[in-house]
């Protein structure tokens, strides 16, 4: 039996998070039981809603038990099955194997990948959640005609790396804001859109109105803040706002305000907040599309790794901060 | 030749509005033109929507000109027509006849009502412009549930008048706001509603979460404020918010904020603002509904009625401060 290792939430954050928040923890994985499916996970996930699971609060997606495993998606490859359909060395992706180096799977949440074409952490990254919740946004809830303006926050992020190249795909303008110049030139040359702002720059205001010269019609949030008020004041009639994330404001530090909400009224704007779980009957479609365009090459992001179980809580809190470049990882092994 | 009086918009109000904003006038009306119809204003509908437009600032519904008549829905009687359609006597609405007692008018732009079953005014309040307000905001943008909860501020103006009755046809449960023990007993025993909560009271947020013991699945805002950030902290997962008007902050003195918005992505809310002349494909259904509805007793209203055309500006003000119980008109005649 393998040696499992990883991470438990130790204790709910006092405001920032911080590496105590987590215990490391070292036993024995056991045996999969009757119908299960013993998973060694390759690669974990690092994504901002994470953070919102750690409070006490209600929050978005339930909150993360004390003293168990840290939720997280996972790549991996199945080591023992007890069930017809998978057997090891299948390549498999669950939602939540954790931030551990195995897990034991019902196979039900177990999605079997061909990663012959296409790297397999690709399938925790813009082949599956942070993909599916950039088609979810852009195609459910802001919905871009070509020649509309779709401003997306936190863009070279593993959702926004996606938002930009959907909009772009629907001849719709795409404009990113990111946190330096070197983001945004990443933005801009490598994912395709058309403009990025840095959210640093003294003059982030007058540069995202330079950015936006007909308006924004559509805005993907991940991020909220002041770069989030900015852009609301750029909204056009009938504006769509998808609001995917808020990752300024998990910490408690910064709240997120919208401070007149008359303009809700005089541009008759739609806001809705979402969570990609709740769309399940998109998945397939989602990912049919994203899998087709990465085989044939037409999708690019970009990934930051850190090496080893042990760095999964200074790379999520990193993260947290922005000091992730693209889609941030975990290699297990 | 009659003679025409009334008021156009003298100057924009600094603040709040006052009567030196509009400037009375009396002159005469002329002969409509080829094509067009002279008619006798017989009721003035007053709307919060009004003062919107006295801004200069980019509103809603485009600003009403300086030294131009105020818009205003009317109904009246035809006097003189020069088209086959329309002859002397027949009963019309319009959305801009103005506060005024005359208006030649564009045919294609009144709407001939019967008026035998219901009075005539009622054309501009449930079975007009308001009512449709009622019926898109429910219908098309909180889209209520059996046994969901749906709350509406100013339930007893001429929207929230009517919403509360479409949300109980529903099979959901309608808990208003208004302002005063006396409202809100005619908003319960006239028009409904199963609870009405008076947002004067000192213990409002008390009230509000005993009226709403399974929380708020929908919202109609009609007033902003303190109340609005009351309600939305008690909105349900998935629920819905229709702001259809901010009144308490038309005027400058009270901002309408949303202090947090991750409340909309924890709760995955959806927040749209709307204008009812722009879902213009719905007024046919709507009013269908609410004319066979009050012609059949069904549908309940209560008017506040000033009498005489000079008395416009001191009641729309008053309607402002929310000194109207109900629809507020202008018997002109």
């Amino acid at each position: 039996m393998p040696l499992n290792k990883g991470f438990v939430l130790a204790s709910r954050p006092q405001g920032a998070a911080t590496e105590d928040n987590f215990r490391f923890f070292e036993r024995e994985i056991g045996e999969p039981g009757p119908g299960q499916v013993l998973v060694k996970n390759l690669w974990l996930s690092l994504d901002p809603y994470m953070r919102g699971r750690m409070d006490e609060g209600r929050s978005y997606a339930g909150n993360q038990a004390l003293d168990e495993p840290m939720i997280g998606g996972t790549a991996g490859e199945v080591v023992a099955s007890n069930d017809p359909n998978f057997k090891p060395g299948d390549k498999v992706v669950s939602n939540n194997g954790g931030w551990q180096l195995y897990s034991i799977q019902n196979p039900a949440l177990l999605r079997k990948v061909d990663d012959s074409k296409v790297p397999l952490q690709a399938f925790v990254g813009p082949l599956g959640m942070p993909g599916v919740t950039a088609w979810v946004g852009v195609n459910r809830i802001i919905m871009p005609k070509a020649g509309e303006t779709v401003v997306c926050s936190a863009a070279t992020g593993a959702v926004g790396t996606v938002v930009g190249q959907l909009v772009k795909a629907k001849g719709a303008r795409a404009v990113g804001i990111a946190g330096g110049p070197e983001k945004c030139k990443f933005a801009v040359e490598e994912l395709g859109y058309d403009a990025c702002v840095d959210h640093r720059a003294p003059d982030f205001k007058e540069q995202l109105i330079a950015a936006t010269p007909n308006g924004v019609d559509g805005l993907f949030e991940n991020v909220g803040g002041q770069p989030f008020a900015r852009t609301m004041a750029q909204m056009n009639d009938f504006g769509r706002i998808a609001i995917c994330g808020l990752i300024a404001s998990y910490e408690g530090a910064e709240k997120t305000t919208l401070s007149d909400m008359r303009i809700m009224l005089i541009r008759r704007l739609k806001m809705q907040g979402f969570i990609v779980s709740e769309f399940l009957s998109d998945w397939p479609t989602a990912l049919g599309e994203l899998v087709t365009l990465a085989s044939t090459g037409k999708l690019k992001w970009r990934e930051t790794i850190a090496e080893g179980v042990e760095k999964a809580p200074s790379a999520f809190l990193g993260m947290l901060k922005g000091k992730n470049f693209g889609k941030q990882l975990v290699k297990l092994f």
